[in-house]
């Protein structure tokens, strides 16, 4: 085995190029072993094994500085920096991370795993090395997809005109998550079936015209057929008009090709940007046909591949009464940004292609685009990941909230979501949301209370969000009251100790109270809804009679906790949530547990707080 | 007065076009005679005049919807939308807004003031309005400024494939609010260049083919020139390829032909983008010959013109002091999002200009390079207005403070800005800043603080924020106690109530306090400093004193208030701060009167907390 010999990626400058390819296929090897067992990304990591490879032959790292944009695309570069032996830990608990990360290499420069920031970072690097006045070359890889994202845009604009050597290298699959459609896709159609070439000259007008007698009816001649011929081999000028040198476009999976214009690119002065095609899932055939299927997976037979199933999840559930309620409500419209199947709007997309929007990587555009549908009388409903909403918060508030406008957000993925660690955990939105007067928060515990939810946000007529968790209900227990604005709904009567849960949290919660119950404590369990407008007169009444508050949340203890504390004594409050810190990978399970929110923690730590007062 | 006699746009199209340029004048007359009263935002209003004339000739509305990307310009929209009589109270409280405000007229569609919003708002209005079945244009006026944030071109991104019939109209006047330099401006230099043309063919590669035999030499041609010749005649390009039709350049000041040219532009399906060249501050030389001057003025004397003096308030004292602190620590560098005079940096980037950087409007993108250049060794220096900085939450998050990274924000114009009103009140930054894991908050009293606690940022190692108020200080009164990480400041010690203020409202606080002194009412004062980490320890000593707090911000009470209430008994504390909702425009003073947060309102409401406990 030639990986097992790569301790650093000084050991792979000596392999010849034969050997190089065995490695490549070694690292495919490795990581569809591995992520077969552990679940993870799998089609962006095939796709990338040579890039890695020569990226590491052709620069001195960690002199030389790589970023690789969002980071799910790491896998090789793990293994070849040294973790090969750790990589079964891979997104476990205590284990290697699914994304680069500063504490385990000083390899990873950054902890990452949102799109789009990679341009901007090495674009600082680059800033900082020429003021520090060293040489270290910065290569920032980054998709196609994270292209889309409105930050890279940004920092392409920058790093054009910054005059520094940089490199940004385009791995370009025609993917984000789900196909790209986009105008930028659209330009990179065009450069892909361009000749690899180097930049000239930029003063080549004056140069025409000098040539002798001709040089006037040249010019004259590239001005007719300019006019009367657009759209030929000139998509490329893009990144050259911003300031760029572009190279490319040239096969990612060719090491030597690859290599070669590495070295090239290092003895060109100012911004370059190399356009490598590379192909999703290469090498796993199944993979290659299907790369959405197999961008991020959970544990499955390699032989057989991922048996597509029916899912049943919160985002399924809430796509297909989408859809229900869509039927006979033509004003509704579905916006997603690149993760249409993540969030469970393909069903949607098939039976109403027209009132389907996939803005790509772009959370701000989809946002702000979701405000002009409803200004124009349309109902917008915009799922995406907690995480990644972040990423929208101005817009929500400018656009939208500020405005008054009837945008349902849904915020798919909230709380712990396992596995993807720090970057994707959705523990923040109870608490960012909660600043942005005039919007409406609600979480359902269930799927039954997320259909009905969903129901009342599109029949209410403001800016309004409803979060629910990554995964599966767990309580069955219907509740049949219906959900009236900035009502909670009283599950337990009792007068020991009022315990409000949100959201996913109600299980816990209902679980917790039955027990308490075989003590003879007689817990009032409140399942909030609405986090905003908070139902403050029935928690009065509540605490009337208990004296004593619980609130569970499955985000920091910023949201619900101190939310809560705004109306009653803190002294009567235990605030159980999670700590205000970035909290690391690992299943949601062995999560809840090491930060105490698993339900026996939580009944003791209730125990305690009703015996200490 | 042809103005006076517009009432709605429908007038303007009975107009001659010699009639259309006197009322070009008149408008221009009124928006220097009344901002030059009441202060406001000049150059761009002068430079869209002929442009705003053109569209509501052109165009019917209301059944034809503009969207103004920020709304900075649009005085001669308003001025011919039925306002004309109320413009005298152009940004005075319960006057005219200087941003358009749907609550005016029917023809403003938005209430917008941040930048690069109106291509998706647009493209929202264009998609409903194909589900709705009806035909009204709709067109986006954005300013190549605004075209840098990553907003637009997300949006500009998904326009070009949506085959929607959108106008977007680049006001290019080669300026944000400085002036600028980054890719897109680079691009758009290119295509001033350019002669008018309209696309007439896409597919012309296969139609060069089929012309008889010397179609293939014609190709072969026109693949040579390529490959030699770069940079000519091909900028226009970009917005072609990501699925535009492109019009322009064209004269901004000419009337008839911006008149011909939107005409035209009706008739042809799709996307089209419209590149209009302007003057910003046309007709006003002094405006012409100094845009970034008059980009935002306060009242002055037209005769005279503004006199440029030394301006003296927290952010020129900040830029000095940075000046100051970065001759010797070279490791300071200072990023700025287009408003490097607004927020003091023009000093530093004379002094530093290796060390300056201007990213143009893309506040993401500042932060995230932010994070590359600490990696880099550097310590950067981050200031931008509160309500910009929400467009950068989510790089807040990920790029920085999850990475622990040393980047100092400097958040200008926190708190009530003034007549700009809602949209560019600072009053959420104490909110959403407290929720990020891992950031330390501060707020200074005045100049002397600012200076100490920009010292102490620059020398932490983490990501630290300082955030002041728009203009001078007021409080003279100096502390001598050094700034200690987490510490507050005791500047009246009492027994009888602990004020707790922050920022700028520590003045009235110690106001307050002398006052309270002299009815033998001895009030504890805490200047706060640190948000976070909240000073819990003295809080609660000061509070086993006095058992009452009262805290006072100038930030939603979701700032400090919500902060105490999580360690100390609500019935306890009285929480002093605006609301939360979104705050109008009008004087500074004038807005702490109406929400009760003028000294004398404050006093009252603690003299009445005091009596009630």
């Amino acid at each position: 085995m030639i990986l097992e010999k790569i301790n650093n990626p000084k050991d792979i400058k000596k392999l010849s190029l034969s050997e190089k390819n065995i490695l490549a296929d070694e690292i495919r090897e490795r990581i569809l072993d591995i992520v077969s067992k552990n679940g993870g990304h799998l089609a962006s990591n095939l796709g990338i094994v040579e890039l890695t490879i020569a990226l590491l032959s052709a620069f001195s790292l960690p002199k030389d500085k790589i970023i690789w944009d969002v980071g799910h695309q790491c896998y090789p570069f793990k293994l070849l920096t040294g973790r090969n032996e750790l990589f079964p830990s891979l997104r476990k608990i205590d284990g290697l991370a699914g994304f680069p990360r500063t504490e385990e290499s000083i390899y990873d420069l950054f902890d990452t795993g949102h799109s789009s920031t990679s341009i901007s970072l090495a674009l600082g690097l680059a800033r900082a090395r020429d003021l520090n006045k060293t040489n270290e070359k910065i290569i920032a890889v980054i998709g196609d997809g994270a292209l889309t994202g409105g930050l890279a845009m940004e920092a392409l604009n920058d790093a054009g005109v910054s005059k520094t050597n940089l490199i940004v290298l385009l791995n370009d699959n025609t993917m984000s998550i789900s196909k790209n459609s986009g105008g930028m896709s659209k330009l990179l159609a065009h450069m892909r079936t361009q000749r690899l070439y180097v930049k000239l000259n930029n003063n080549t007008k004056n140069i025409i015209n000098k040539i002798p007698f001709i040089g006037k009816y040249i010019y004259n001649f590239i001005r007719w057929i300019k006019r009367h011929i657009k759209g030929l081999f000139i998509a490329n000028m893009y990144f050259e008009n911003i300031g760029f040198t572009y190279l490319g476009p040239i096969d990612g999976h060719d090491i030597n090709e690859l290599e070669n214009i590495l070295k090239r690119a290092s003895n060109i002065k100012g911004p370059i940007l190399i356009h490598v095609i590379t192909k999703k899932g290469k090498g796993y055939i199944k993979a290659e046909n299907s790369p959405s299927i197999y961008h991020a997976v959970g544990p499955f037979d390699l032989e057989k591949g991922i048996i597509e199933t029916k899912k049943e999840d919160y985002s399924n559930i809430m796509g297909e009464e989408l859809v229900k309620i869509a039927k006979d409500n033509k004003k509704i419209v579905a916006i997603t940004a690149a993760m249409e199947d993540g969030v469970g709007l393909s069903l949607f997309k098939k039976k109403y292609p027209n009132r389907f929007f996939d803005v790509e990587i772009a959370e701000e555009h989809a946002i702000t685009l979701a405000a002009g549908l409803a200004k124009g009388g349309m109902i917008p409903v915009v799922p995406i990941y907690s995480c990644f909403l972040q990423r929208a918060y101005d817009e929500i508030i400018h656009d939208v909230a500020l405005n008054d406008l009837h945008v349902v957000f849904l915020i798919d993925r909230a709380g712990i979501t396992g596995n993807d660690g720090t970057t994707h955990q959705g523990i923040l939105d109870l608490s960012y949301l909660n600043t942005i007067p005039n919007l409406t928060i609600m979480a359902p515990y269930n799927y039954n209370e997320l259909r009905k939810m969903l129901k009342f946000a599109i029949n209410y007529s403001h800016p309004i969000a409803i979060r629910y968790p990554k995964g599966k209900e767990n309580l069955l227990i219907q509740s049949h009251n219906p959900i009236i604005l900035g009502k909670c709904d009283i599950m337990e009567e009792g007068d020991s100790v009022t315990i409000i849960a949100i959201g996913k949290m109600v299980e816990k919660a209902y679980n917790i109270t039955q027990r308490l119950k075989k003590e003879n404590i007689h817990a009032e369990l409140i399942n909030l809804r609405f986090l905003k407008p908070l139902d403050v007169e029935t928690i009065k009444k509540s605490f009337n009679k208990t004296q004593k508050i619980v609130t569970i949340e499955d985000n920091v203890v910023t949201g619900l906790g101190s939310t809560i504390k705004r109306y009653f004594d803190t002294s009567h409050v235990l605030s159980l949530g999670y700590p205000e810190e970035y909290i690391t990978h690992g299943k949601v399970d062995e999560i809840e547990k090491r930060y105490k929110l698993d339900e026996e923690s939580i009944y003791n730590d209730i125990i305690k707080f009703l015996n200490k007062r």
